[in-house]
């Protein structure tokens, strides 16, 4: 892609607080890395505060990242990132549900299943992990968004720019025009609006065939939105 | 993308004859014109061979494509697309088991449905299109591929040259390279290894979601792969 502008205007979300439920995991660890290094304040959420802040001392202690419990960090985050394992998806969340309240929500958790032939997707009663979120947060703003991001290169410091779009899905204008913004700080990265939640299954599912590329061709595959 | 070569050694397909069942639509007649161009013979199949024609010689008389019904298109081509609509998807798939036989076809059809909302993933009995076509074809090589690939671009004499992966699907090694290495006949395109054929639901689903991306963008969407 030539072309790295973000396709239309978007909101300035520099100021915000950015939560990461499950945040020690190695997904959620490349998030609160790469978004505290474009300057955002990040809150580490885990069952456990001392989990928490281990991981967010692991980062380094020159970023703007800290851990707390995820009470905690649903409560003081403006925006709160999923990265939870799919098992204790639903849990999790209805546990936090009057922390949530009002809140965007951005679930980028895949649910799916191994065996020898490689990954496939769950099947989710809600149709996805974002409409479970949606189902069990009726007052929060819940967004898809964050599937495809290799939490390898997130978390490799050899890497100083992503290569890849961020698929954004939600049926709240404002709420998926912020996590495309959010998306877009993260240099290399962009946040291109990708359809309404009814349409996250196969977002989520896709992660498994981004699996199977990857054992292919040794790589860490993303993708990128041509002629947008 | 910087870089388009093949992302492996694939085989010389610059010989194969290619049919494409239901050739007279949008999708098939691009692939169709791009393929003769890339210098295959092909073949537009329809039920009605004079529709067939008349297909064939919509795309100008310079281009070695011609036209017959489903049958004769079937038993002609050593490799077949299936670019029918999804309604007959089955019935047509039945008709030719026989000619199919042995034969390498490729399904790439979109099981969609849409309201005012936009497009959505129907629900597909044996998983996905291509895997419905397994069921029916028990003696071919099914293998998934050319699911987002614009009609509008391929069809456009402006547009020199594709910009966008193909992800193909299957079980067969030696099918998914052949169609890999078809995609990468045209200009601009790459046939990329995406997964086994049960993961082919997601990939036609997706077809959604590129949907509400051309909607919000004005767009033609494409995918690229990167890191491959």
């Amino acid at each position: 892609m030539a072309d790295q502008r973000a396709p239309h205007d978007l909101p300035d979300v520099s100021g915000l607080t950015i939560g990461i439920l499950g945040g020690t995991g190695d997904q959620g660890k490349g998030l609160a890395r790469r978004l505290a290094m474009a300057g955002h304040t990040v809150l580490i959420g885990s069952r456990d505060a001392a989990r928490a802040a281990a991981a967010a001392e692991s980062l380094g202690g020159d970023l703007p990242v800290s851990g707390a419990d995820n009470a905690a960090v649903a409560t003081r985050a403006d925006v709160v990132i999923v990265a939870v394992p799919w098992d204790g998806h639903r849990a999790t969340l209805e546990s936090l549900r009057a922390e949530l309240a009002g809140k965007i929500v951005v679930d980028c958790v895949n649910p799916l299943g191994f065996d020898k032939q490689g990954a496939y997707a769950l099947p989710v009663e809600e149709g996805s992990a974002a409409q479970q979120a949606a189902a069990v947060l009726p007052d929060s703003r819940v967004v898809a968004a964050f599937h495809h991001v290799s939490a390898v290169l997130l978390l490799d410091p050899d890497v100083a720019e992503m290569d890849l779009d961020v698929l954004v899905l939600g049926d709240d204008r404002e709420a998926t025009d912020t996590v495309q913004a959010l998306a877009s700080r993260i240099p290399g990265m962009r946040g291109v609006y990708g359809g309404r939640l009814r349409n996250a299954h196969q977002i989520e599912a896709l992660t498994a065939n981004l699996i199977s590329v990857n054992r292919r061709y040794k790589a860490h595959a993303g993708l990128r939105i041509t002629d947008v």
